[in-house]
């Protein structure tokens, strides 16, 4: 997806203008530039960007031209920042202990776990930062602002991604519970996902009706999204994957084909991809970006 | 200070109830909750409720009857679980490898790396979750309190204390550069302080000369707290701190006395107060209680 490409590009713009504008320690900024612009997918600003064209009339977001350019793009990036965070801190040795993230070492192979463990912190915090440096000067736009960074929020802590980590922490080995998984799945990855679609929903509209169907095709994606990284856990390789394949199974995850086994697994992920794109049909030709992620989404190789 | 004591006691059951009224996975909320309810000075909350009360006419705020009390506290608490989940990422054996804080064993000790890592990332989300679940519902307090967490998320970040720990793990066993010590003594430990109380003014006044004052009386005062730190760890005994005395020496850290000596750290520690005390002279009887505090602190065991 070209259009795909060129937005991932606009965030990486962003994200590396508001890492080199910070005043800070050189060892652990350095450690958060080695993550953070180490070129994943930026799924979740994309979501949440693509929502917000959705929902409201601002077509001019991804030109940098729209009077709420600083605010929206800080917050995608934002999301960005504390999914980056979470994978550092989720490749520690204490957690997953994995070595290869994003087709390089992890940042504690590179930078020692002390540094590695503060930019994490320094990256979810810096989200915080950013968002509240960045905040609308459209005093219409302000309320909905705060209640996306309070979605955002939510969605990232120990009722969300936390929550989801400490689960899988604790029930590795068991690899018979259905309902543990759906757990750790719905917490760790949709969350977040879901929450920055709602998020980008949010900043300019209250509609509860777009807000329902953005917040349906987040869960199914989501699940969908997490399905597939099972099933290239167990088939990619270190070069398409740019992580260790197997790493799952090696620690006794929960996983889908785990569970499920692989056939299973495949057509889960695209029932939950079908799913997902049904909430999108009322919005006709706005929807046509998000469909098509959706779709390429099962045919991903990373 | 009976005085202190009694606002220590009304944080404590603000804390309690945040912590038991979230929906978490419960690993991660059992870690959360026993560092954080592990009974330390509240000292950030007190130092901010205390600028509130100086600066603001609400005077109702130890009672729970102020109209803005929820949000008030909110962030007071907001304050305690940065701190606090700041002590237990530096507890981590990747860090300072601490095995006691506050008198009990440190929170990897007992529930693991990975737990206790997640309980550290937790706390920090959670701040940022109960000030945005509690943004002021007047409108003519929003700006300020929005300005006071922005001052908060800078000075937790790595232009402030995650700034401070990279320096300071970088420095280990550099024993000779004043520079280095006070470069990470203002990041780590006086940029939460002075944000504290710049955070207790903004939330209901912009008078530029009461925040220049509280942002004195904080700089110096936490300065003189982390001094009198250093020679506690020098100096006292594990029952008395609440957590192991002598670790900063067996780990080659900088400290006032290793730089200065014993005796003219003292020294140093009395000047700062003095100098902290004389910002708060325009303030008179308001200023009365943080006067107290500050005098109270050279004499502490813990």
């Amino acid at each position: 997806m070209e259009k795909y490409q060129a937005k991932a590009e606009y965030i990486n713009k962003a994200l590396f203008s508001f890492l080199t504008q910070r005043d800070s320690h050189p060892a652990v900024l350095e450690a958060m530039k080695y993550s953070l612009l180490a070129g994943g997918k930026r799924l979740r600003p994309i979501l949440f960007l693509s929502a917000y064209e959705l929902a409201s009339d601002d077509l001019d977001i991804w030109h940098c031209s729209s009077a709420n350019s600083d605010s929206i793009l800080s917050m995608a990036c934002a999301l960005e920042m504390i999914h980056t965070y979470s994978l550092i801190h989720d490749d520690l040795p204490a957690m997953d202990n994995d070595d290869y993230r994003r087709g390089k070492l992890t940042n504690h192979k590179v930078f020692g776990e002390a540094i590695a463990i503060l930019a994490g912190d320094g990256l979810l915090n810096l989200a915080y930062e950013v968002m509240l440096e960045h905040l609308p000067t459209d005093h219409k736009m302000l309320p909905g602002y705060l209640k996306a960074m309070s979605v955002i929020a939510r969605s990232a802590g120990i009722s969300g991604m936390i929550g989801g980590q400490s689960a899988d922490i604790q029930y590795q080995g068991d690899k018979h519970s259905a309902a543990a998984l759906k757990y750790i799945h719905s917490h760790k990855t949709e969350a977040l996902i879901t929450a920055s679609l709602e998020a980008g929903v949010l900043v300019s509209n209250d509609d509860n009706k777009i807000i329902e169907a953005v917040k349906g095709f987040g869960k199914a994606f989501g699940l969908a999204f997490q399905i597939t990284d099972d099933i290239l856990d167990l088939l990619g390789n270190l070069e398409q994957l740019g992580k260790s394949p197997g790493s799952d199974e090696k620690q006794g995850k929960l996983t889908y084909p785990a569970i499920y086994g692989l056939e299973e697994s495949k057509k889960m992920a695209d029932l939950y991809i079908k799913k997902a794109i049904s909430f999108l049909q009322p919005f006709g030709n706005k929807s046509e970006f998000l469909i098509a992620l959706a779709t390429t989404l099962l045919d991903r190789k990373s």
